[in-house]
């Protein structure tokens, strides 16, 4: 499993001439970051005398960040899983008509896939982004910019994974889950931008 | 050793209330996946007949970006090291006159080394942006979403990483050194901005 790989493998194995893992692996990876630093603002902040008014809600920002962390950690998997089983479609015989129409189906529900699971990823490290802006406001203000930093890489995740899913959805023939799938990420891209500026802007770090 | 650890052991660690790994960890780690997934994107352009005319910039590109690639992977641990010096030298004796000082002259030089690390992250993650504009524009357009997704992640590192080196300088007393390192980062900030913007929008993935 990709995240079972050290730090100093997975960058070497990004790096290498296979195409995995590639950039989808890398904004789940940014996704499951960004989750982190959102827990550890939140960790920093629960059981101090001076944030006890916000405790409750720094242990449910620090629970529902640890669920997202996890989650996140699997889509790098599921990522790469998601592009084989594109490459293993491409390698179905075709040489009967039923055959090809197999294969042709087969393709088809794999970009399918291929294109769901960053969209996972985007909406995830949106969310993410809001855990990360609640924590920075009313959160241990000496992890200010580790929530900062929560949220730059949510924004570059959102965005990232949005690209995964394009380039995927340029490969898919039903036009309605293509519309449907190209508008919500073109929502989401707008939200991760203009959240990254409400959040960041205010905090003159 | 940070850079050692799996990925799984890594979100884990960040995400717990110890302060490292922190923002400045991930500032470096996203510095070293833009510069995997250019050497990536170079990689997978190197040997092949169609891009014969850009075999010689791509190979300059991918050993660029590999040593870009291990430099930057350091660094999460030198990030993590200036850290553990600021506390070291907070803990020194401070019970006569001359303790004091020697105790004040530590702090202000390892504040000093925790603005210079991620200010050399920030360098790096620009120079990487660069990099993967030449791999995304000359190289082979099937990876042009792994090298768009560098760009992103670069520009992620760069902010991070000066938020860390602004959140150091904050500390420092020396005013030359402070300008010097203020001014700067100003200048990478806005050329990581509009870099991204200049090297994505022309794309239309």
């Amino acid at each position: 499993m990709l995240k079972d790989l050290t730090i100093t493998e997975f960058l070497q194995q990004t790096a290498s001439s296979e195409p995995l893992p590639g950039g989808g692996c890398t904004a789940a990876l940014n996704a499951a970051l960004a989750a982190s630093l959102t827990e550890m603002v939140a960790n920093l902040t629960i059981g101090r005398r001076e944030f006890e008014a916000v405790e409750d809600e720094m242990i449910n920002i620090a629970e529902t960040a640890a669920t997202l962390r996890k989650k996140l950690q699997n889509e790098i998997d599921n990522d790469a899983h998601a592009y084989r089983e594109v490459l293993a479609a491409f390698k179905l015989p075709k040489n009967t008509e039923e055959e090809k129409n197999r294969r042709s189906d087969a393709i088809q529900q794999a970009f399918k896939t291929a294109a769901t699971v960053p969209l996972g990823v985007a909406r995830d490290a949106l969310k993410t982004m809001d855990l990360a802006s609640r924590a920075i406001a009313k959160g241990n203000q000496n992890a200010v910019t580790d929530g900062a930093v929560g949220v730059l890489v949510s924004r570059a995740a959102v965005l990232a994974a949005i690209y995964n899913v394009k380039v995927n959805l340029s490969a898919i023939k039903d036009p309605d889950f293509v519309e449907a799938l190209a508008r919500e990420v073109e929502a989401l891209e707008g939200q991760a931008i203009e959240k990254e500026k409400q959040i960041l802007e205010p905090l003159k770090i």
